[in-house]
C-alpha cells in the first residue's frame, strides 16, 4: 500500500452528509485542509436530492483532487427508512468517487472511534472533542457529520502510513 | 397527467437490473419494444457495478427516448444485505434517469402484481404468464427480473392512460 498525502473522509447521508479534507504535511502531521456540510431538503424529490449529493461530491473531487476517499461501513442500527436514504446518498458518492477515480477504502464505525478518542464506544460530543485535539482546531466542527468525516479521514491516513511502514519493513 | 407512449420498466437489483420498454401503439394496444437484462458480476467492486448499472441505464435512456420511466416501491421482506445491494442499484438508476431528464413513478408490487393477473399475492409463475399473456409474447421474458420489468412498465402506460382520462374528463 503506498503511503497517500491527502483524504476525503464523507460521512454520507440524504439530509446531511459531512465531507472532509485531510492531509499530512512535511513533519508527518495530520491537518485539516477543509470541511464541510451538503445539505438537501426534504422540499427536493430524492431524485434531486441524489443528484445535488453526486454533484458536490464531484466538485469535491475536482477541487481538492484528494488522492483516495473513506467512509464508515455502513450498520443497520438505525431505522429502516433512514437506513434506505443513508443507502441511496451512498449509492450516488461511491458512484461520484469511482468516477473521479479516487480509491474509497471503508471502516468500521467502532474502529474510527477507537482509533480516534481511545475508546469503541465514545459519544458523540467525545468524538468532537478528540477531532479538534487531533487536528488543533480552535472551534470544534459541528455538527457531527463534518467531525465524524473528518475522524474518518484521520484514520484513513494514519492506517495507509501503516500499512506503507509495514510494507516497507517487508521489503527490506 | 399527460397520456405518456412509452415507458421504461426497471425491476433494480445489484446483481440482476431486469428492463422493458413498452409503447401504446395507434390502437390503444401495449407493445413490448425491448427488454433485457443488466448483470454485473460479483468478482467486480462494488464502485464497477455501480457504475456499469449507471451507464447501461443511460445508454437505454438515450437509445430508446423513454418518456416516463417506472420501478417498483422498494419493501423490506429481504434481508439486510439485500436490501442494501437493491438501494444502492435503485439509487443510481434514479440518479441516471433524473440526469437523462426521465420522469420516475413508483408502485406497490401488490398494485403491479394485482394489476398484471388480478391477484395481489400471484407468485412468479403467474407474473410471468400474466406478462406474456398482456404482450402478446410467444415466449415468456425469462429471468423474472426481465418479466417484473414489462409488468412495471405495463401498469405504468396504463395507469397515465387512466388518469389523462380523468383530467380529460375534468376539464369539460
Amino acid at each position: 500500500m503506498k503511503e497517500i498525502s491527502r483524504v476525503l473522509g464523507i460521512d454520507p447521508g440524504l439530509e446531511r452528509t459531512g465531507w472532509a479534507i485531510a492531509e499530512k504535511n512535511e513533519n508527518s502531521k495530520t491537518a485539516l485542509i477543509a470541511s464541510g456540510l451538503i445539505e438537501t431538503s426534504s422540499a427536493l424529490s430524492l431524485q434531486e436530492r441524489l443528484d445535488k449529493i453526486y454533484c458536490e461530491i464531484k466538485t469535491l473531487a475536482e477541487k481538492y483532487a484528494p488522492s483516495q476517499a473513506a467512509v464508515e461501513e455502513i450498520y443497520f442500527s438505525k431505522k429502516a427508512v433512514s437506513q434506505r436514504s443513508t443507502t441511496y446518498a451512498r449509492g450516488v458518492i461511491i458512484l461520484a468517487l469511482h468516477r473521479a477515480k479516487i480509491p474509497l477504502s471503508e471502516y468500521n464505525p467502532r474502529t474510527v472511534k477507537s482509533f480516534v478518542s481511545g475508546n469503541g464506544n465514545a459519544d458523540k460530543n467525545q468524538m468532537t472533542k478528540a477531532v479538534s485535539l487531533i487536528f488543533s482546531l480552535k472551534e470544534p466542527l459541528t455538527p457531527d457529520d463534518v467531525s465524524d468525516a473528518a475522524a474518518i479521514a484521520f484514520v484513513h491516513l494514519r492506517n495507509s502510513g501503516f500499512a506503507a511502514l509495514i510494507e516497507k519493513g517487508k521489503k527490506r
